[in-house]
């Protein structure tokens, strides 16, 4: 059994959270940086004939504008946090709740009050900016709300935009690496301090729960998304939930989480064996650890420039050829990997429907294939990689060792 | 001063978490009531002369479909979770990461498989469906999805339909008022169980985790929604989150904050005091108690039939009109109350703007009016409480003590 590992990591054996020094730097970095993103889109805006931009993810407003809507807020916001860029102002929308939070986290932006109807404010709101055609992030915004603008100010053309703020934060600034590093290091702590609880008999979701503890308690803001933590024929569900299910001796456990730190986010998938694997087990996981080491060699030989910078078609079938090479094909049903910062799954994607073009630099992505047996087990290594070509590096920022793990006995 | 009591409360004071009795009683509950779900949306579909409903939102999906998702996973789900509906026929859309999960919660719905781009195989699905006219969820499907579907199928003409279900999700079941009833009860034992831990010197984000750490090991299966622990100035931000400062000798402490019970949530808000108040802030606090009662008089007596039922916006008017009376009008920017259920705002709405009919029964709503006075403090105090007029009685689902306390003393 190649790769197997009894030997189990201890949160010592990774960075240290992050101080408020760091939140300090972190904060004047986006500050600094933030008139540089502004014209990036603007450039677009301007290329595209268009006075303004209307957007509405929460992300992108945090990036653009500075206003930090906390996870899920925004379902309970209205109107609030979406905001308007034209070529010399940044506007801000907020009611009365989020009003003085607004004002303070975006200085640079005029605040305007909002109600939960857009389209009251909607004609003064565009004029006051010289508006007449308006950029909308229409993969985000509602055909209702897109509709009833179109009948509050009928001579402003409303244009479907897509992709603009998402490629430009495809490309990673130093201070939005350095927390996903930090978000990284967060999460391989928290996996290495609960790892020695794992007994066989211990229910997934108190196991998720007590990792989501040690994430919480040191050094993450918060979850980046709902944990997966689980076993044997539980781990076939690609995005299953943590249940009552007790683990058993001989099951894989799989672990799928990521910490949030000042906005930006970790993911790392291991799965672990409670107890001897079946041989089969191992077989799989030795499947999946060449396919994710083939995608890795490539995106590797393309940062040292030896093969050209794959595109995330290419990125993905480096990894696919593997596990189908196996006969598995059928049971990677997912991509291999997805871009992550402000959000968890951001571009690049490295699926088999990526676009036909090379991957951006510097960025961050995971690379994570897996095989699931229905109702038997499944099995995925997830890693986040720095892909930085013109640097002619790449980093794996997720640290916890990827080699077949024991724990329990 | 009226109302202030030293006596906190203490867990055991408030119902036990549920049991896993009562998670099978509403599991099998929530089976037999999808019929007669399904048969009010097909009703309404028949009369608009519609073959079919097509929706996104996560409640939905779980309200008529039985397929769950956990929170925050529709943003990485892609298609997945969507569904149709038409007259004789449940179709829920998954891909491969989904698929298992979708059939076994979702047994009586066809289950089709889908992919990020929904376009490719929305022709067959609704021709499969003999779809020609849908409906479709226009507040909650993108613009660009909508273009892209009607493009791809351009002889079947969607129609935006919007509070079909949410109406019908307003008027709640015996067993969804239970979970309701049963996160209150976790809520109210949690802050029972935090309260004595409170100090000045204490951290809003200390306090925080606390309270969810409470939470989800004694019942909840997560939360609501993100705490609001916001002490002094910072309690006048209505939707802040809690930050690193340290609350102080006199200061309010104000928690707004619920659990998720099988889908289902609480809502409530204690503003608390540390330490001696100051006279301006016992004021505040009894001008606010004065505007909630007032609202529950008229709910109330509305239950008894000694007044017609409200609309959501007379149930707003009548704490408005007490604060106003005080001169804080301007100080009070959110509406009164929100109906709450597998959503944390839905139907009912309690504001200024609410549409002109009465109150559904039976349903549960929230009574949260509030002060904000800029940089100095802020005071709410928010219950569920559950109406039915048919039944006569109203009744407060959220227990713990409104009155004023003064904790870390």
């Amino acid at each position: 059994m190649t790769g197997l590992v009894r030997q189990l990591p201890h949160p010592a054996d990774f960075p240290a959270p992050p101080s408020v020094i760091h939140l300090a730097r972190w904060k004047e970095a986006d500050r600094a940086a933030r008139p540089a993103r502004l014209a990036v889109l603007r450039k677009r805006l301007s290329e595209a004939g268009l006075d303004a931009y209307f957007g509405v993810r929460p992300e992108h407003m945090r990036y653009l504008t500075g206003f930090v809507m906390d996870e899920g807020e925004d379902r309970v916001a209205g109107n609030s946090g979406r905001f308007l860029i034209s070529g010399d102002e940044v506007v801000v929308l907020a009611d009365s709740r989020y009003r003085l939070q607004a004002g303070s986290e975006a200085p640079g932006a005029r605040i305007e009050n909002v109600t939960y109807e857009l389209a009251e404010t909607w004609p003064a709101l565009v004029k006051s900016l010289g508006a007449r055609r308006i950029g909308v992030e229409a993969s985000h915004v509602s055909q209702q709300l897109w509709v009833e603008l179109v009948a509050a100010a009928p001579d402003v053309e409303l244009v479907a935009v897509s992709g603009w703020v998402e490629t430009a934060r495809s490309i990673k600034e130093p201070a939005e690496i350095e927390r996903i590093r930090a978000a990284c290091a967060v999460a391989d702590r928290a996996l290495a301090a609960i790892v020695r609880r794992i007994k066989p008999g211990s229910k997934e979701r108190a196991l998720a729960l007590a990792l989501e503890w040690e994430m919480r308690t040191c050094g993450a803001d918060g979850l980046a998304f709902g944990i997966a933590c689980l076993a044997g024929p539980n781990a076939a569900l690609p995005h299953g939930s943590p249940s009552g299910h007790e683990v058993r001796l001989g099951e894989a456990l799989l672990f799928d989480f990521g910490a949030l730190v000042d906005g930006y986010r970790s993911d790392m998938t291991r799965t672990l064996f409670v107890g001897e694997p079946s041989s089969r087990d191992v077989a799989l996981y030795e499947i999946v650890a060449a396919a994710q080491a083939a995608t890795i060699d490539l995106v590797e030989a393309a940062a040292a420039g030896t093969v050209p910078v794959p595109t995330g078609r290419a990125a993905d079938a480096a990894a696919r050829r593997v596990i189908e090479a196996a006969g598995y094909g059928d049971q990677f049903g997912h991509g291999t990997g997805h871009g992550i910062g402000l959000a968890t799954h951001e571009l690049p994607s490295l699926s088999r429907v990526a676009p036909e073009i090379p991957l951006p630099s510097p960025t961050v992505f995971s690379i994570e294939p897996g095989i699931y047996i229905d109702g038997e087990t499944g099995i995925r290594i997830e890693d986040l990689v720095l892909f930085d070509a013109p640097n002619g590096t790449l980093e794996r920022l997720t640290g916890f060792p990827r080699d077949l793990l024991i724990v329990g006995v």
